[in-house]
C-alpha cells in the first residue's frame, strides 16, 4: 500500500479503538505519537505540540510551534496545521481551535501535570483517559515499510559492530572505543545513537546497566557492545560479545550456554507460543548449563520508533507471539569475575508467521587482537 | 567551604523557601534537582526516582530503583536512601515511607500526569504547589565549586572549535564535520555533547534552529558552529561563526555589528543592570546597523547543568544582574541570502558585581581555508 493510505489506516485503527473504549477526542503530545500518526517529527521541547482527532468526525488538527510550521507543512499528512508563536498562549488556541469533548484520551506518561491541570481546565474537565496502552498496542504491530526502516538501522548497526571488532586492542578504554563507534554510525549515515552506547570489558561487562568508563581493554577480558542507531525515525538494537584474546574453558560455557538459549528462542518465535514460553525456553538452557541465577533479567522487548516498545518479552506475558511483532532477543549470563555475555537479535514476524531475524553479525565466538 | 557545606546550604535555602510559602514538604523527580539537592546524579528512565523533603524536621528520605542503590550510597549527601526494586509499587513505597504533608511541592512540568494522580492518591490529595520557579531560582546563582566546573567544560569545548577551525574544508558537508567535532569532545573526556551540535555553512546557517544537514561547504560560506559539552554534571555552550575564505563587504558589515552587539553587552553586564538592558544595548547596536529586523531571538539565557536555565536575557525580563548569575550572551543577525552570525559568549557574574567571562576563544573574524 502507498503511505498515505498506511496513515489512514493508521488514524482509522486509532479512531476504532476510541470508539470501543468512548474516547471522543484524543490529544496525543509525544514526538513519536505524532510522527505516528502524522508522519511529521520533530522535538519541541519546552513549546507544546499536538496532534488531535475525534472519533465520529473528520477533524484532525496538528499544533506545532511556529517554527516548525513549514517543515510541518512539507511532511504532514494532516490538512489542517495550527501555528502556535512564542507570544501566544497554546492552551487559548487550542481552546479556540477545537471544541471541548466529553471524554479525552492523552498519554499521561507523557504529558506533565502542569500541561495536564491547564489543558482540563480550558477544556472544562472532560473525563480523562490514558491512551498510552492503546496506542503501543497499536504500534507494536510494524508494517513491512516500518521493518524496511529498522533493517536499514540494522545494517549501519552491523558495520559499526564490525568495526568495533577490528578496532578494539589491549590498553584501549572502553569510552574510547565508545566514542569510535559513535563516530563511525554518524559517518555512515545514522541520525544518532539509539541509546547510550554501551562498551564494556572484563569484569564491567558483568553490569547490565554499566556505562563505558575509562576501563582499558586487558587480554582474556570478554568485550560487551550493546548499540543501536536511530536512522529515518527507527531504531536498531543489537548486542555481541567477543573475547580479547583466548577464552578460558568456563568463558567458553558461558558463552555456549548464552548462544543456545538465543538460537533456541529464535528457533521458537512463531505465531501462537507465548512471549513468557520464550522466555522460559532461554531460561531454561541457562539454568541447564548452571547459570540460571546469572541470567538477571527479561529475554526482550519491541522496537521501533523507540528502542523500547511493547511486547515485553518476559515470564508473565502471557502475549502470544502474532505476525507483524518486532522484538529482541537478548540472554545473558553475568558472572561477577569472569564477566559477562549477551547476544542479541532483532526478529520479525512475517504475514505467514514466522521469525525473520533482521539481525545477521556472526554469532559464534570471535577472539580480537 | 568544603562540599558537605555546600549541599547543607542549599537544602537549607529550599527549606527557608519552603517556609515562605507554606510548603510542609517537596518530593523532587528531576535528576538534576535531585542532583543538586543530593549529590547524587542517575537517570531512572521510567523507573520511579524522587527526593522528599520535610521543611520543619530533619526527614530527608532519597528513594533510588534498586539497581542504582550501590551508587546512591557512594555518593548521596543524604543518610535514609530507600531502594525499590522493580518488583515493588513505589507509591506503596512511598507511602509507607512518609507522612501525608498537608502542602507539598513538586515540579509540575517534570511530573508526568499519570504520576501525579497516583502521588495525589497515596498522599491522600495534599494540596499540591508548583516548586519549579522556586528552585530555578535557586539555582539561579552558581557557586565558585559550580563554576570550575563550567569552566572545565568550557575549557574542553574551546578546544573542540579550535579543531573544527581546522578541520572546516570546502566539500566537507555539516553531519561529517559535526561528527568530528562529537568524537573530539569525547576524546578530549567530556561526557556527551550539552546539546545537538549545530553545525551550519552558508545561507542556511540564517536558520537559528537548523540541524546539521548533508549540506556541503563551499568558499565564501559563513561557518556558524553552536556546541557545548557536558562534563562533570555541567554544561558550556559557545557560538563561534567563521568564514571560508575572504568574507563580501556586507558579510563583514554584518560580522562586525554583531560582535560590537556581543561586546558591548558582555561590558554592561555588572551588578544593578537589568537583563532587559542587556538585551536592549545589544538590540540597538544591531539595529543602528541596519539589521535590526534580522535579530530574532533573545540575547541569552542562564546555564549550568542543563544549557537553558534561569535567568532569560532578554526583552521584557527587568531582573536586575546579581553576583552568582551565569548566562550567554549571543546576539546574532541572519541574513536569508549571506548567511547568520551568532557569537557566543558564556558570562559569570562575580561577588566584586562584575562580569568574567569564561569563554576565550577569539572573537575577530577568521577566515578558513
Amino acid at each position: 500500500m502507498n503511505n498515505d493510505v498506511l496513515w489512514r489506516d493508521r488514524k482509522e485503527k486509532l479512531k476504532q479503538y476510541m470508539k470501543r473504549h468512548q474516547i471522543e477526542a484524543v490529544l496525543l503530545t509525544s514526538p513519536s505519537s505524532i510522527y505516528y500518526f502524522t508522519d511529521f517529527y520533530a522535538e519541541p521541547h519546552e513549546r507544546f505540540m499536538a496532534f488531535y482527532m475525534e472519533a465520529e468526525t473528520e477533524q484532525e488538527l496538528l499544533f506545532v510551534p511556529l517554527l516548525d510550521e513549514q517543515a510541518a507543512k512539507l511532511a504532514a499528512k494532516i490538512e489542517m496545521i495550527i501555528p502556535i508563536s512564542d507570544g501566544e498562549n497554546p492552551y487559548e488556541v487550542l481552546k479556540a481551535s477545537c471544541q471541548r469533548p466529553a471524554q479525552l484520551g492523552l498519554e499521561k506518561n507523557v504529558i506533565s501535570a502542569a500541561r495536564y491541570e491547564r489543558l482540563l481546565e480550558v477544556l472544562q474537565h472532560p473525563a480523562c483517559v490514558d491512551i498510552e496502552d492503546g496506542i503501543a498496542a497499536l504500534r507494536m504491530f510494524k508494517s513491512e515499510y516500518e521493518i524496511a526502516k529498522v533493517q536499514h538501522a540494522v545494517q549501519l548497526v552491523e558495520q559499526v559492530v564490525a568495526h568495533a571488532a577490528k578496532l578494539a586492542a589491549v590498553g584501549m578504554s572502553e569510552i574510547e572505543l565508545a566514542a569510535e563507534l559513535d563516530y563511525q554510525m554518524r559517518k555512515l549515515g545514522a541520525d544518532r545513537p539509539a541509546f547510550e552506547t554501551m562498551v564494556l570489558f572484563g569484569a564491567r561487562s558483568a553490569l547490565p546497566h554499566g556505562r563505558a568508563s575509562s576501563a582499558k581493554l586487558k587480554q582474556g577480558d570478554f568485550v560487551l557492545i550493546d548499540m543501536g542507531v536511530q536512522a529515518d525515525g527507527y531504531c536498531s538494537d543489537i548486542t555481541r560479545t567477543f573475547i580479547m584474546g583466548d577464552p578460558s574453558s568456563e568463558q567458553r560455557r558461558i558463552y555456549s550456554a548464552v548462544l543456545a538459549a538465543n538460537e533456541a528462542a529464535i528457533t521458537a518465535s512463531r505465531v501462537g507460543v507465548s512471549l513468557a514460553e520464550l522466555d522460559r525456553i532461554a531460561r531454561d538452557i541457562i539454568a541447564e548449563a548452571g547459570y540460571g541465577e546469572l541470567f538477571t533479567h527479561r529475554l526482550g522487548h519491541g522496537l521501533g520508533m523507540e528502542v523500547h516498545e511493547q511486547p515485553s518479552v518476559a515470564a508473565g506475558n502471557e502475549t502470544f507471539v502474532q505476525a507483524g511483532l518486532l522484538y529482541t532477543i537478548e540472554p545473558g549470563i553475568y558472572h561477577p569475575e569472569l564477566g559477562g555475555v549477551r547476544i542479541e537479535d532483532d526478529v520479525y514476524i512475517t504475514d505467514a508467521g514466522t521469525a525473520r531475524v533482521l539481525t545477521s553479525y556472526p554469532k559464534q565466538l570471535i577472539s580480537l587482537g
